[in-house]
């Protein structure tokens, strides 16, 4: 039997395995700042390529980055009335811009110094981007308007986990102002698509794009739609969405414009994000009991070259044979951009780091010893196949050349069976013939998947009796699929007949 | 005479310059919020290139990109007493996490949500970064650490302006933690020498890199360093500052290694940091009285392609043209990436897409219009030759394929120019003959640059008693430079014996 890098399994408790992962494959960990995350190299070197080719599929789309304040003033908050209601429970807000020191000299909020119209810590920002663009639109031509901001928001949590609820976190947020509603759907729904095809193709996790039931939806908003990502454990992880705003976010900032005809009116608005919560899907799709499997798109480092030194004469010939290898596969393009190559040479025994880079989940770890540079070959160990059949270790001995003839191929090969593992345990947990959700759900924590029902969409206090009854079960609506079969019955909760399907799940 | 872009020249009024420089190139505005911006495409686009350049750097030099929490609870605050005193005055200090509404239906914070601990918004982030550097550093195996990030940060400012001083401003801020003083040291050093690197080779701004006084060191720091450049009136702008730390924050942080003997030691620690206020820098250094003028190497685009339409049958021609130059342009490489050309196909008119094109400073504009499809050739305007010496605008028409051969080269030349002409304007503009300050001083708008004396390095009340008379002179030390010439003679303030260099000069 394989005794894995981590204390924990999945199969144990896949909670405190997730915990385990985090600090093993040193991404991130408690600040001591309440609710706060310290986002660690190698966590922070995933996010920047998460940044990167995020980035460049949002600047492919027209759309411009900007940056906005951080802080909001509580007058343009109270302007959209459902966002505040979503809002205010959990928001920071600055009340003094000075400290003193009291009597005995312990620091307090200065009461001079405390401010006329308290400021809010942007949890999102619709209302202080919605500002600029009632100054920015003027007229039909200068529209759509698209901008971006790659930020900090806070949202007070009170039970938090790393990755997927923090107080602060990082994320991106699309805003966007159009002629009409047909315009504004279009974007709506283009960024979605974005957003399935980038958790899809960077980070090979496969999702259901839908829209959420209207109890899920954006505060404020008239429709939102979510990707939605199956966890190892069955649970469902939403990470990201795209909300049609109407024209309420415009109404309440005034961000009109003059159409060919002269008439004025107000734009429809859209507002979309992702965040570092992808990071803790990415983890909970395809970490295992060896701690986390990086896809190579997202990887700080694609390819780790570990030499095996001896502290002896050897030692020189093996540093100066992974130069060269590391030069070699650093000249290569994947992915369109050049092979992040690593070389380890650290103070630490190549055994140790051989293990610590199996479970920061680099996808090829390459280790050289003097036998290797005598021979010129590789030992090669790949994330995705690290044992073999029999438990052991599934090291291949290759040429030099071979190998580098083939690392780009074998990138390519490592992030397409991550996902076609991740697209297979997706869709063979997706159960459409459940007629008895109590009993299938049955256990707190059986992984199950989640279960896709037909449904009449019914609003209202019946919708609130359908929420309370999922709720029992610990259960929730994910989103109605895109690319859902057609209904043909009755509404598995009313029996009216059904107008489409909806995905129930557990969640975080 | 030319007749200008702006309506307002440097020479008239150069805050008034200042500022329409930021409107008409649309750099930024302001954001409605109390003392912070809203940072425009344009403006955006220089700092993501900004990033782009010294995030390299940072990684080149062996840091770490991290990210740390925004708020700091003020017990951490409370350990560095000087860091304290000197930034207690100006930080927003968040109270409470929730919101209700009074009776009246206005938000107001909820007395229930009461922080027990309030948090401070982070101003700079030694203390938080020492926290988990206590975490991290056991023994001299961890060292150095080296790490960064990129971060917004407040600091409450009752006069603001844009880019140079806000409350909410974005930056980098390099943290490291060294065995001793000396490996400490190296790296202070080490940065302000990337720093200056950066500014002048990037930026196109020269810079004098030296010392801090005293009275002007970061609160807390043993030795402060900056650069210093010198605007077009004359004042000088610190662009990026280098602090040695000592062992106080480490000591507050409790950051302490074992040794190879055994022994436990306090770490010596420094940080750094530059902002978009160097954004500021570029505008005072390089902008005219038609606007921006962007160095290549930090312009968002770097050639603008500007089709003169006519609403007529020659127009897809035109366009047809203009998307091949821009694919020939696209296939070269500049500064070691590939060149950023923009093709302007918007609704407006050529001559206004011109002189949008000139104000924003972007380096090479091409118009192309029915004559120059005809005879394969392009209208270039470099920014930095903009006129002729009769007054009238310099368009050199040459052929497709020779601009294409030479556009390279060309965007070196304008990188370089723009660095040579501030270059000469720092040179000339700093005297070290003066004997009466207040006499070449006179006048508050004067444009005499800066002073460089030699003093005897006070300390105490005769420090006091120098700063004092130079503050009534509007005068501030800028910095001691690390490249000065020895001293011989007196100490231009008291008399003794001169043992260094510092310069004088106006800020802002």
């Amino acid at each position: 039997m394989v005794k894995h890098a981590l204390s924990v399994t999945r199969q144990a408790d896949f909670a405190a395995w997730y915990q385990d992962v985090i600090a093993e494959a040193d991404l991130a960990e408690e600040s001591g700042v309440r609710g706060c995350m310290v986002i660690k190299p190698w966590g922070y070197g995933i996010w920047e390529r998460i940044q990167k080719v995020m980035d460049a599929a949002i600047k492919d789309a027209g759309v411009q980055n900007c940056y906005f304040p951080l802080f909001i003033p509580l007058s343009f908050f109270e302007k959209e009335a459902d966002h505040v209601d979503g809002f205010a429970k959990e928001m920071a807000v600055v009340t003094h811009h000075r400290l003193i020191q009291d009597g005995k000299g312990k620091l307090i909020p200065d009461p001079e110094a405390k401010l006329e119209e308290p400021l809010i810590v942007r949890p999102t920002s619709e209302t202080v981007i919605g500002s600029a663009m009632s100054r920015w639109v003027q007229s039909w031509r200068d529209l759509p308007l698209k901008v971006n901001q790659w930020a900090n928001v806070v949202r007070w949590e009170m039970r938090t986990r790393m990755f997927l609820r923090t107080s602060e976190f990082l994320w991106q947020e699309g805003h966007t102002a159009h002629a009409d509603r047909a315009d504004a759907m279009v974007e709506t729904l283009r960024a979605l698509e974005m957003y399935r095809n980038f958790a899809e193709t960077a980070l090979a996790m496969p999702v259901v794009a839908g829209e959420k039931p209207e109890h899920e939806r954006f505060p404020g908003a008239v429709a939102t739609y979510s990707i939605e990502a199956m966890m190892q454990d069955g649970k469902a992880l939403q990470a990201g969405t795209s909300h049609y705003l109407g024209t309420g976010f415009a109404e309440a900032a005034n961000i009109r414009y003059q159409d060919k005809d002269g008439g004025h009116s107000l734009c429809h608005t859209t507002s979309w994000g992702t965040s570092t919560r992808m990071i803790g899907g990415v983890i909970m799709t395809h970490g295992d009991d060896d701690g986390l499997r990086c896809p190579p798109r997202i990887a700080p480092h694609q390819i780790v070259i570990v030499p095996m030194l001896r502290d002896n004469e050897e030692d020189q010939a093996i540093l100066d044979y992974c130069a060269a290898l590391q030069a070699d596969l650093k000249a290569l393009d994947a992915f369109r951009e050049p092979v992040r190559v690593h070389l380890d040479a650290g103070a630490n025994k190549a055994q140790t780091k051989r293990w610590g880079w199996v479970k920061k989940g680099a996808p090829i770890i390459l280790e050289i010893g003097p036998r290797d540079v005598a021979g010129g070959n590789v030992a090669v160990i790949r994330r995705d196949r690290l044992y073999k059949d029999d438990g052991k270790l599934n090291t291949a001995f290759v040429s030099k050349g071979d190998f580098v003839a083939a690392a780009v191929a074998t990138l390519g090969e490592i992030q397409d069976n991550l996902f076609t593992e991740a697209k297979a345990r997706l869709d063979s947990n997706i159960r459409r013939d459940v007629t008895d959700l109590k009993a299938h759900f049955a256990g707190d924590d059986k992984f199950v998947g989640w279960v896709e029902v037909q449904w009449s969409r019914p609003t209202g206090a019946v919708l609130e009796g359908i929420v309370e009854q999922l709720k029992a079960l610990k259960l929730t609506m994910r989103n109605t699929p895109l690319d859902a079969a057609p209904t043909d019955g009755a509404c598995f909760f009313t029996g009216e007949p059904a107008t489409e399907r909806v995905l129930v799940g557990r969640t975080y």
